[in-house]
């Protein structure tokens, strides 16, 4: 399986995942400005991965700072937070990961250069420990996958989302290694091809049978059979189950409900948002316009000028899921108790060998 | 308003709608097997124009035969009937239009240069009578639109789609020159782009305000109380009164039904076809999978060799329509008997002058 985002000691190296899959181009991240600037032109994407990738930043934000004291390093690493923070408003993993580490350094008496190193490996255990929890999602999830089944995906939730193999594509992979033969209906995932240029690359690396179709014709697959469940990753999930996600979730979602077809959504617990009640409390991210009246940035499809609407996620009701596959259990309704249990009965915690 | 389809006097002058918005060419068709290439390259597309089209290729076809005798006129009309026919086998506006002068024409007592004159006469009689019934929908249609309405459409049903000002879209334009502020949301209708490059180039043309959404978004604007009602177009409609219409339409149909959003189809009687009884008997076209791993003929956006699905268009049920705008009334559920009444009343009939 591909790595997507790895730490080569001095570097963050990503696949920049804009051209794929014209290109295999890697990209070495020296700074948090990098950082940003890749995850912000998406070239790292997937909630999981910008959540990584957001803490190397922080790290190669901090790491050549001369500070005076501890305080010093505070402010520093607070303006970094909040500069990286900006670069995507709705993945709850970038603030998550960010945050995590502020908490942890704050439950030490460290000094500056401690703090500096101390970063450096709780980003590096922040990739380890998300490659853990995608193992687990994987077994989990490919419980739920009979063999013979069709699956539609939306988006890309595979080892180019995450630090591991995938989410949603994770619990595919694990089926297709247990022997189960499985058929991937692949959504395109207008505006940016997700599905078409990476879903459909990953599964191609794995061989993995797949079959490329447009959003708009996952309604009529369904109407003709041809799928027996969907499962999909998730950017932030509400207290209440809410599940904000790539634009056209909730379109599948309401195309599921209509055809009895179970909907499932993948995600690691650090996806959850119990500070928000509902789906309503998610802020939701509006991209530029030519993404919709571009393909890819390289082609225009519509007059000059056209007026664009680019939400880059949405909302799915809660009522709408079967259930969330975690890394931890398959969460069933209602969502609300079941995510809080969850949460009490495994507390975040990263695994920090020496730190 | 532009005029996507007119007769010379000696051939048949389309506009080229592959190339639309980027360029405005026309395309003249000397031939029958002009006309089909036209059609099976969607240079001229939608149900109403591809009938008007068909009409001139028969005649284009005939013209130049030298027929001994009548039989073997209606021999070559027959050969030129199944070629026609071939170009694409779902919207019927197409069978309609050639089988309509056949019986005519059986109807006379005719020499062969006389069935020759009087197919070309039908074909420009089709033509007009096929702006006129825009016409009336329109009127009809837009009496649905309440001022200030935000609609939704799929794909293209306007002045490109017929040869007068179109099904669903002309009653956005009836609507919109009877004074009403309207705001219409255009799917951009994948995999080959009908709403981004065509609805929108003549919505632009019109002066009316348009907001440009991948497919995608659709289910998510409706849930944002964006969308006031969905009106469509049709390829066939059978006697019970589900719709063959571009791919994606069952899923805006699905996403109506969830939001409680009233879902529209405007077309012409020319597109029942009561020999089917659902929608389960009517041919769907399956298209090359380069249209997906496609963009616009332009750039591929996908794996080499990936599998794509291609079904150009889907079925609607007839439970999730609120209506169906004819140029004679607008019908309501239920559907069977409400299209067997119309059909009835209003035999399909040209005014056929001089003919």
């Amino acid at each position: 399986m591909i790595k997507s985002i790895s730490w080569t000691g001095n570097s963050l190296r990503i696949i920049d995942q804009t051209e794929i899959p014209a290109k295999l181009v890697f990209l070495d991240l020296n700074s948090s400005r990098d950082v940003y600037t890749a995850i912000q032109k998406l070239s790292v994407r997937g909630a999981p991965a910008i959540g990584v990738a957001a803490a190397f930043g922080l790290f190669l934000g901090l790491r050549d700072g001369h500070f005076s004291d501890i305080d010093s390093f505070y402010a520093a690493l607070n303006d970094e937070i909040a500069f990286l923070k900006s670069a995507r408003p709705t993945a709850v993993n970038l603030a998550w990961a960010l945050e995590y580490i502020r908490d942890t350094l704050l439950q030490h008496d460290l000094s500056p250069s401690e703090a500096i190193e101390k970063t450096g490996l709780m980003a590096q255990a922040i990739l380890k420990d998300d490659e853990e929890r995608c193992e687990k999602m994987g077994t989990l999830g490919a419980g739920l996958i009979e063999d013979g089944a069709r699956i539609l995906t939306h988006c890309n939730t595979g080892a180019l989302a995450t630090a591991g193999i995938g989410t949603a594509l994770g619990a595919i992979y694990k089926a297709h290694q247990h022997g189960k033969k499985v058929h991937v209906y692949v959504d395109e995932t207008r505006p940016l091809l997700q599905g078409a240029r990476l879903t459909m690359w990953e599964l191609k690396q794995a061989g993995i049978p797949a079959t490329l179709i447009t959003d708009n014709m996952a309604a009529y697959a369904m109407q003709q059979n041809m799928i027996d469940l969907a499962i999909v990753g998730a950017d932030r999930i509400a207290a209440n189950g809410d599940v904000a996600n790539k634009i056209g979730t909730y379109s599948v979602a309401v195309n599921c409900d209509y055809h009895n077809i179970p909907f499932y959504v993948a995600a690691p617990e650090s996806t959850f948002d119990v500070s928000v009640s509902s789906g309503t409390g998610i802020p939701i991210e509006q991209r530029n316009p030519g993404e919709v009246s571009r393909i890819w940035n390289r082609v225009t499809v519509t007059v000059d000028d056209a007026q664009c609407w680019n939400p880059a996620f949405d909302i799915t009701p809660a009522a709408l899921i079967a259930g969330i596959i975690t890394e931890n259990e398959i969460l069933r309704p209602p969502f609300l108790s079941a995510i809080e249990n969850t949460i009490k009965k495994n507390p975040l915690s990263l695994k920090l060998e020496g730190v």
